[in-house]
């Protein structure tokens, strides 16, 4: 009776789509494999044919009328679904080449490069064939862009978290009738995402990074991802490479309607953005601090810098590279380092997390209760780039953060009970609910997530999955009346 | 200019009275020194006296007119003010005696004791003089009956984090009409917290527990404090003594309301009370869970359901004996255990932390927006006990709850960064902002606060004051405008 209700066509469709997708992709992966790394020719062609009929027979096996209005709650399950489903045929390259033998292993390192997180089960990255490593970083960059297709189009419908707030444009009109818009304003910031990996590929080959590590690693960046074709991630390269890593990073980080605007000569956008003027001050301010730390033991001034504004900016943006270790910092560069893992770029990026701007709102917020309880007749409109917020929206963003916090908490506690240390529990359960890659402990920078007990890699890709699709899309799934019809 | 606004006379009368208060308390330790210990009457009569005539120089440094109206910003000064004067003042028998030589760790253990936290630097308990001990209990004892007092006159009148649903007769009349009713009420309940305190040095004497140790367990258990006069806690008494604590500590953990309705006869209000209800479900749920865990290392079944219960009752509210070690449990035991730290005893008992039913209304709050995510057109209104609650007051609840993870997620990055390790972070800052007392890592139930930095041990004196307070009573101080005129 109650999958009755549900529009079978629309969500077979939409996965059909999604798949065809992904072979697409496996083609461009193909070609990769063809320079590269002829081994993996085969296993490569395996998985996109597997991936391409699947997608085919589900596209054509339904009649999907685009005049139908589309229900939230379709909505919901589309997305979920999507995502588990490239994730899960994501695998499939893993698995046929032998790269990564076990299905868990596999599907952990499918869904930390779909949702974008960057956490590893590889102990010996550089073991996998170049077509592997490809393809791995190749989900990074998928992601990021499936992403900036949710932020613009889906969440705002969704109304979650604030969602709508930030794209305001879209937050009264229905989806329908947006469409072509919709479709327009999404070539625009893809060209941007394009625009930025191409221009991170060249910067990189100039500082003489060969240009297989160059493309995986901005697919790394942009895509805000983590996932390095090396061992040790970033450390071995020259400063150069860290700087204009850490340029790109930041770059990844912001609105891309921002960029946009930017690219299109409306460059007083950015800096009346209040969002962006706080995460420009975050990042100031954390990698100030570091930097002092850092210079009170054995690094030199440059070094300090340079290191701390790289792990800073990839920790806020969730990307998750590293050029050092920063679980051997002094205790306090690492209590930063693991409160950033909370924060979040901005929204309209590809990075995860709570975002800048639920912080700012949340802290206006508090400020608000706690001048009401001394002076209760003063009640004051809340302001958001000069816009008054309405107390439904601010509650929204309150219920998201709120219930970050929470799923973290039981996240960390599941992860204990699993048979996990404190400090890797807290660390992975930060670090994949905000997308980010490395945690602390045994899961640091330096360590990798083999170590993880089976279940407790299932619920990492659960966090994975919950930070990505902002908790809400997947949590309302099992709230009570969701399935009545 | 702004401090001129403030009502001084009021202030300093309060505190004076506070203060003369203390003296009293001092006085009834001195009768313990002449029973059990004559080398301790010197240096309790030279506190007691410092402390009195402090009071009444205080007291009588003004004249308060009482017609006149209280400010809430006054109450909030006096509030905190009071907090920190008693547990200054409450130093004096440590230092004095030089039980206690160091000023940081005398203040830690009075505001502990005090705030009825129950936490400890001290490493050999029974070094002290029994003259003292009796007055580390005794701090419990008078912390449990100020919070009694705040609990039903002031919190309601302060309107913070929902306190004011918990009592409902009291919140929209002034605070000044309610006097008489207040003050009758007030005597009503402590003469329930009396009753409860006698019944339980008599059950515990009847089990073959010294009359000195009796009272000063009673003491502990009643305000849930969790101070015992021994190095191990409870762990050496029989299993009657641990059924006998356990039952005791339960009924603190009751709203005192509830105690007085039952012990005048009108029983049925106990059970129609909802967050009744969820307490005790919590209980059996947490203890069953953990007795089957215990069960599987090599404790008996007896000893599993008894070890496992008493810890559960004791976390949940907030005293902090042990007849056990939880951290050489089973991880997952150890994890229940950590999650109970943040739930706490039931609103309008002597418990700290958050409390049951903010729990419940929030659940049921998230509950709701999960709903109209999928179903926007549906608005339910929130019961609690049958009642419908105001969006206000869902929205005060849910601010406590997350400035108080706020808060804990806050000191928990303090710690760290003032060098102490992640478990011992995390567990000393739940456990302080709980005012449980037992910790995780070195602050486990077998160790003691003395290892944490200097600085450390200030931070926990705050959370400790920010949870007995209600966080937002001393928060309010440093909101801005808040000193204003």
């Amino acid at each position: 009776m109650a999958l009755k209700a549900l529009n079978f066509r629309l969500i077979f469709r939409v996965l059909g789509l999604v798949l065809i997708f992904e072979g697409l992709f496996l083609g461009l992966n193909l070609i990769a494999c063809l320079v590269y790394d002829h081994s993996t020719i085969a296993p490569i062609l395996k998985s996109l044919l597997i991936t391409s009929v699947t997608g085919i027979l589900l596209y054509y096996s339904s009649h999907y009328h685009s005049q139908k209005e589309i229900a939230k709650k379709d909505g919901f399950i589309t997305v979920t679904l999507s995502w588990l489903a490239i994730s899960l045929f994501g695998t499939l390259p893993y698995l046929i080449s032998g790269g990564i033998p076990r299905f868990t292993d596999a599907f952990f390192e499918s869904v930390s490069g779909f949702t974008t997180t960057g956490s590893s089960i590889l102990a010996n990255i550089e073991g996998l064939p170049r077509g592997i490593l490809f393809w791995r970083s190749l989900t990074h960059w998928i992601g990021g862009m499936g992403i900036i297709m949710l932020m613009l189009a889906v969440f705002p419908f969704f109304k979650i978290g604030g969602m709508h707030l930030f794209n305001s444009e879209y937050s009264t009109a229905s989806f329908e009738r947006l469409k072509p818009k919709l479709i327009d304003t999404a070539k625009r910031l893809w060209m941007v995402y394009v625009l930025l990996t191409l221009a991170e590929i060249i910067m990189l080959c100039l500082g003489g990074m060969e240009l297989f590590d160059s493309i995986c690693h901005s697919f790394g960046t942009i895509a805000t991802g983590g996932f390095s074709p090396k061992n040790t991630s970033l450390i071995n390269y020259s400063p150069y490479i860290h700087y204009v890593v850490t340029v790109f990073m930041m770059l990844s980080g912001i609105n891309f309607t921002l960029h946009y605007f930017w690219l299109t000569g409306v460059h007083k956008k950015l800096f009346q953005n209040e969002e962006f003027r706080y995460y420009l001050l975050i990042i100031l301010v954390a990698g100030g601090l570091i930097t002092l730390l850092l210079m009170g033991t054995n690094y030199s001034f440059e070094a300090s810098f340079r290191h701390s504004f790289f792990q800073v900016v990839s920790i806020i943006t969730s990307t998750g590279f590293s050029t050092d270790d920063y679980l051997i910092w002094p205790a306090s560069a690492a209590a930063i380092i693991f409160f950033l893992m909370f924060v979040g770029g901005c929204a309209g990026s590809t990075s995860g997390g709570i975002k800048v701007v639920r912080h700012v709102i949340s802290a206006k917020r508090m400020m608000q209760v706690f001048k009401n309880l001394a002076y209760p007749q003063t009640i004051n409109k809340l302001f958001y780039n000069k816009n008054a917020l309405e107390p439904g929206h601010v509650n929204s963003v309150m219920n998201f953060v709120f219930v970050y916090l929470l799923t973290f908490f039981a996240g960390f506690i599941l992860l204990v009970i699993f048979g996990t240390d404190f400090a890797t529990s807290a660390g992975s359960v930060a670090t994949t609910l905000g997308g980010i890659g490395p945690g602390f402990g045994l899961t640091g920078p330096m360590g990798n997530f083999s170590m993880i007990p089976e279940a407790g890699k299932y619920l990492l890709c659960a966090t994975m999955l919950l930070g990505r699709l902002e908790l809400f899309t997947i949590y309302v799934l099992f709230s009570p009346g969701f399935w009545k019809s």
